[in-house]
């Protein structure tokens, strides 16, 4: 069977990520990525032989000067994949859709664009079906992938009445310096219920949620705090075994020594995980209380990986080349070492 | 009528605080201070014309040494004081409270200190009466004063049906550089629930709130997120009045640039606050959301600061001059400029 | 004899601080602010009674319904003034400085707007007499005035061959909330010598310096670290003598426990600095060092306040109402409770 | 020819990267660690495979508990290798010495310990020939390795006369986050020259150079800065051309988009280094300055990895299996992928 060709335009925080696990995966080819910048992140990629194209005319020739080879315009790119994975800032994907589209190319957008501008928004095991053949999707962004598992799988379970959640977000991106950080303080968001609860309803609407919503003073992985409403009074392992039963939920103990977002990013890189990116959900399984109808738990979200399957997974849900999200999921998961447990 | 004798034993974070406030009363009199550091809180608290005590013997040469006059021991300051508050590190007080009582003097003790130490928590608004004239009590910590005074207000307006909160707490005082902070992360408590809401309710055994807490990588004032379910369908402004109707509870607004818990130090320092101090509990008027009988808010707690005022009206509370607690409350207020508006 | 009126245009971290200073003059009067905003800052000026004027027709709506009371116009407050401190953002005061010509006002400007603006760069101690009934001067940055201050006092002592610095900056200012920080990093200035060597031989050309500047990840308060070549081999005690000739510089101890650049905030909070403000330049004394003819030591920098006091001199040279530099430091100095000493 | 038996005792943030190096060369075995915890860091160990042993029988119980299989007691592991690196906390190699003297094993320890202990301080560079054959020797810490890299390339071109550094140290580990921080603040060493300094000429005698050192608010990275004294005026290229000439130096530019320490810890991700270390200096080639007989430039040194391919050069030397020092970094550089550039 022919792979499938995919091209990854911005190739900033989000978009080497899904180069890498493009390349990890059987059936799918990197034909080639495309950016407007000449730093050490695109120099980086030229040195591991992917093709860079050029997303202006105007870029080329700083690009060229830098040392970096250019494999040709953005439009050359487009005309020779069968997927775009778009992966530029806010704004510029809804912009590049109808190109993609002129070209007969599927799309798959990051959750930094609207819900309207693909019409859907994915996360695999909640509707990779209702995103078969389609033109394009939207990946939704980190936490609202997180809310989509977890909460996804209590709702499965049939334990979910309500869940209400507080978000404490990581004020920048551990690589950004350039005056984008907040410092020593925590700043609330100004609204509540904040964005994250209806964007998981463009999900699942069924969810009965609200999110309160906060930046920290730290670099790396949100972290969120959820009070349950249960349908009914469950024991501990019920609840246990309700995220045991859904994929990429992975437990984490603060008997193990992971007492913070910090030691659950040392566990990655002793893991080996490229870049020490967590893919997954991870949950304080220690942590996890019930009482009688009530929950509560906490658990990481590494903002620059999590959504990373899911881009994958999007790919072969609008080729329709495997009809079956489970099946996509275990090839995904297979190929890039996400585990169920870090540790055993 | 002559001024209540107040001594002040430990004069670090809290300790200093206690002092100054106790200097702003008309019916008080700090007669000394007492510690066994020679640094320059103590240097400085000389300079101010305090007379320092020496907690220990073997402490008192190297005071000298570093050039702070010595007005006696902690044996001589204890027999010159109707009141002390003991303001020592974390099961020092408990030691001491032996000798407060064979010397008939009565006791504060601050939140650091088990509820069973002295058998009476105090919040002044909520149980100024069952403190008066007791040998002693114990003014509860930061985190559990603001949520007496907070969820006693809903509860007081017949509003509150239960309360499930997120505390993030501040990683370490902004005075501290000595190893003692947590750095870009966040460290979730590994126990649901922690320790504020059982402590709570050792002054208000009715409420019902389950709390969570996590240590975020900034260092001055602690920041509460709050889930409530109301008796009933209530207006936001009904919320609203059951806070304006409680003491120590000022609005701030997001509308005003008050945006994160550096804004509002920020503001205590242009009122002339000293130490920027912030003794009321901050809540966010136009962040509060209704929906329904379900009301979420969040505030800010400045550690350092919160429970001042209480140990004002604690020493009247053990000595009972005065029988009111709303009038002690009254009093302590005006002396030291505690409002309900900061800025109108 | 009549006061100076004085005006301040720009109500921000320095303008609200030369405000203060203002009002703590007995030979000045502050005849009011003028801003664009309408926060907390501008709520609080109203709050104190200070005249508050709209800089600009257009925010002059949005600063009424905020629910402050506007004086008048920009233009008003000029024609009201004698001296015109303008704190507004860099480039601005640039603008504004025709204006101020054209109205007979003479002008204070800060050290983001380049020495050829005014064409006279000022550090009190260094150049009063240069600045004597001029129409306008700048008060020269934080770090710069601080270099001025000490490498000024080495070199009057005739001590000073070379000096080579290190300037460990703060990221962003304690109150920022708003995407200005760099977070756990350190940010190397691209370009060797940094600009404040420039800059500080704008008020001395005499100095032979060379300034590396780099950017940490805290809030407050810059750090020098300096080697100094010395012209002859010289004593400790010679060289803090130096110090101990020129004002506005200040020892603190490690031995007193002011072990970091927090301390030392904490130790201006408990003097009952406003706003804990540091107007010194508070130079650790027994970490300073002398081998021969070498010296070496490292100071802190308050850079919100180091140039309040400057700003103030700056007023009595243009209007020429004090003579002698050395008289109006002295007057400034008492007024605003400036030391040699923090604690003895 | 048989493989150099090494054993690591201590497996945290230097032993387990040291196992790493190890197991990356061709003429080395790893024949076990040894440890008396049971975290996460040992749990990673076992699930790879590596045999853990119990440094102390009282952990032996909690190790298995905690499901962690042991193969065998800490004498074991002595009694099977031919060298053992020491990478405990400071003091407990020390002790540990005379065991491995007892047994004839050689030992490597790390820079936490006295000179004095082995009495010869290793940086492959500079003096592995004289620790050929010896039965200890000390890689000094990662500060020390870094100026012993720079300052020598410079000495070695016959360039150096005097180099004065200022040091701004992380203040802790990344991983750390047990109360060990110091938070938005920095804190100079007490004492000016700080002991780097000392510490490089155990290594270096003939080094003039003078170290000042503080604590910055970040957790990964130490930054220098050096102020060199040239023995004659020299070009930039002169200079430049010093460092091309010694190992274990990388050139990193502004230009590239490298602009802060956390930038370079990104680009070691996107290069695929595990656990983003960077063994390398990172000296940034376009803001290093010379002027006339000065060289001013600043680097960057991760004190988790600069001092792991010492640590397998050391063995090699200790062994005597390989007599040039040259052809051991030739092969460890190799092995681990050490560059002199990191984007061409």
């Amino acid at each position: 069977m022919s792979k499938i060709k995919v091209g990854v335009n911005g190739y900033g925080v989000i978009g080497k990520r899904v180069a890498d696990a493009i390349r990890a995966q059987s059936d799918m080819e990197l034909v080639g990525i495309s950016d407007i910048i000449s730093d050490y992140r695109l120099k980086t990629a030229a040195m591991l032989g992917i093709p860079v194209h050029s997303s202006l005319a105007a870029a080329e020739g700083e690009m060229k000067n830098a040392g970096i080879p250019i494999a040709g315009t953005f439009d050359k790119l487009i005309s020779e994949v069968d997927v775009m994975v778009d992966c530029t800032p806010k704004g510029i994907a809804a912009k590049n859709l109808e190109k993609y589209k002129t070209a007969g190319v599927k799309a798959v957008l990051q959750g930094g664009e609207k819900h309207s501008v693909t019409g859907h928004s994915f996360v695999a095991q909640a509707n990779y079906s209702s995103a078969l053949n389609r033109d394009a999707t939207r990946v939704v962004s980190c936490n609202t992938t997180s809310i989509i598992r977890t909460l996804g799988a209590l709702h499965d379970a049939s334990l979910l009445k309500k869940a209400r959640g507080v978000l404490i977000r990581r004020a920048t991106d551990p690589w950004e310096s350039d005056h984008s950080g907040v410092m020593n303080t925590v700043v609330p968001e100004s609204h509540i219920p904040s964005h994250q609860g209806p964007d998981a309803q463009t999900v699942r609407p069924e969810l009965d949620l609200v999110t309160i919503a906060a930046k920290a003073a730290h670099t790396q992985c949100h972290n969120h705090y959820w009070v349950i409403e249960l349908t009914r009074p469950a024991s501990r392992e019920e609840v246990l075994d309700a995220f045991r039963a859904a994929p990429r939920i992975a437990f984490i103990r603060m008997s193990d020594g992971i007492v913070a977002l910090n030691s659950t990013i040392d566990l990655m890189q002793d893991l080996g995980r490229p870049r020490g990116d967590m893919w997954e959900v991870a949950l304080w399984e220690d942590v996890l209380a019930v009482n009688g109808n009530e929950a509560y738990y906490t658990y990481q979200v590494d903002n620059q990986a999590i959504a990373i399957p899911e881009n994958i997974d999007a790919i072969r849900a609008l080729t329709g080349t495997v009809k079956d999200g489970r099946e996509s999921i275990r090839m995904t998961d297979e190929a890039m070492g996400i585990k169920r447990c870090f540790l055993y």
